[in-house]
């Protein structure tokens, strides 16, 4: 007899990418962060054929495990859905949950058309986002600055406080144009904006980041260099404390706080208009 | 008396980002491509005031509409659930639905903790994605080709396939360390692969593109080059496709595929093992 594994089987079943299955699953699991998960991603689950494999696996995952595996699916078709729900499984099926009602209360049938989610159904779109993509490439570490009035927002801050990271997630996500300038210590002598920065005062957006953090940052770039050390560390970030501070730019400390979190509060603090997510 | 709006608002409501709430309500409103919605994002509503204020908008927006709004909500705090769900509004409320039958599928309460997606949940874990994204922007458009034997995949193809949105896409999505490689006309002449990329052949994935695609991408970067005319495009395209074949790389078709898709698919197709998305 075979020992069983105790950790618990989950599996992502979608008709496409997976990618809002997983978010979804996501979301729900760290709720229960004292047990233990096992994760499986099933994209491109788009045929008949395809969503048997799924259920074997999900069944082969069953009998191989102390606990029953957990199915987050996001199939639209009838018929794969069908195949999934049988498996020795608990599913949780967020089309099933959710596509009655809102057909009862936007009273229409829906498409059950699968894959519209993170494809690519609107070109204009899509094009937008790898423009901005490379509009925040061409933009990176202050380069470009003549376009900056294409710019919907400019991040500034230290070396390695989140700045393109930030940027790329603005374009990739949200489409938007994110250019970025570093703030160096020369740049910061005397409390001012550098020149180049003044006629975009409007679109600034400050990142902050406290030294202990800047520190471990930079040590994993360049260990044990001056740039790295702590007493470089605390004067830049005094330093760019006051500037903000003198110059009104509005900023947020992103010493603790995701990409995603610092992208969503730039937008929201600036008021910037964004398109849907789609 | 004013007329009121033909569109339906829709809110996305949420205790941090909202980005999960937007993905999940995305996926079903494509299910109703006939309607018109107004989308309204309503992320980091982390206190009783802020639940009032949203509640306020919706109720705002519910007089101003000839439609009852939507509301996706991914909060997860009762006491701000019950502010929204008292609005004059169709809640579709992801906790409601599914945490109590997880509860009771896990045997054990959840934490009701806010933020855990979407956040920084795992230092480690996060700083690999943003360690990831450096890498892709290190070793992009086939710069630091030595840091090669660090890359879990490089990506090939010509000028404007896809690669570098791709890589990006990869780094900050799954910490996966992605490079890519453009090949040019002259690199493909012999139709083999730059003996740069010979020791890390089973690293490479090939992006295909259509002349026609490339030819409208090209010609939004630099109209009326020859870079951009259809006959280059038709050539590099042809090249590009004998490399991969006679060098055995393999590829898909980025032509009329997200990024996302793209990604997910390299990941599926060179089984690479990457970490849970949170």
């Amino acid at each position: 007899m075979t020992e069983k594994s105790a950790t618990r089987p989950v599996f992502f079943v979608s008709d496409r990418t997976g990618i809002t299955a997983e978010n979804l699953g996501h979301a729900l699991l760290t709720q229960f962060s004292a047990m233990k998960f096992e994760h499986h991603s099933l994209p491109f689950i788009n045929s008949e054929e395809k969503a048997r494999l799924a259920a074997g696996s999900i069944n082969q995952s069953a009998q191989n495990s102390a606990y029953r595996p957990l199915v987050f699916s996001t199939l639209i078709d009838d018929g794969y859905r069908a195949i999934i729900a049988g498996t020795d499984a608990h599913i949780i099926d967020f089309f099933d949950a959710f596509i009655k009602p809102l057909e009862a209360e936007l009273n229409i049938q829906s498409s059950h058309a699968a894959g519209l989610s993170h494809g690519i159904n609107n070109e204009h779109v899509y094009m937008c986002r790898m423009d901005a993509v490379n509009f925040s490439l061409r933009t990176d570490d202050g380069v470009s600055t003549r376009e900056y009035k294409d710019a919907d927002v400019i991040l500034v801050g230290v070396s390695r406080s989140g700045k393109t990271p930030t940027c790329l997630y603005l374009a990739m996500q949200f489409g938007l144009r994110a250019a970025n300038y570093p703030l160096t210590e020369s740049d910061m002598a005397n409390a001012l904006l550098p020149k180049a920065l003044a006629p975009y005062r409007h679109k600034l957006f400050g990142l902050l980041i406290n030294a202990e953090r800047l520190h471990t940052i930079r040590e994993m770039r360049k260990h044990n260099s001056g740039y790295a050390s702590m007493a470089q560390c605390q004067r830049e970030t005094r330093m760019i404390r006051s500037v903000f501070d003198l110059e009104k730019v509005p900023y947020i400390d992103s010493s603790h706080i995701s990409v995603e979190e610092i992208a969503t509060s730039i937008i929201q603090l600036m008021k910037i208009h964004r398109p849907p997510i789609y």
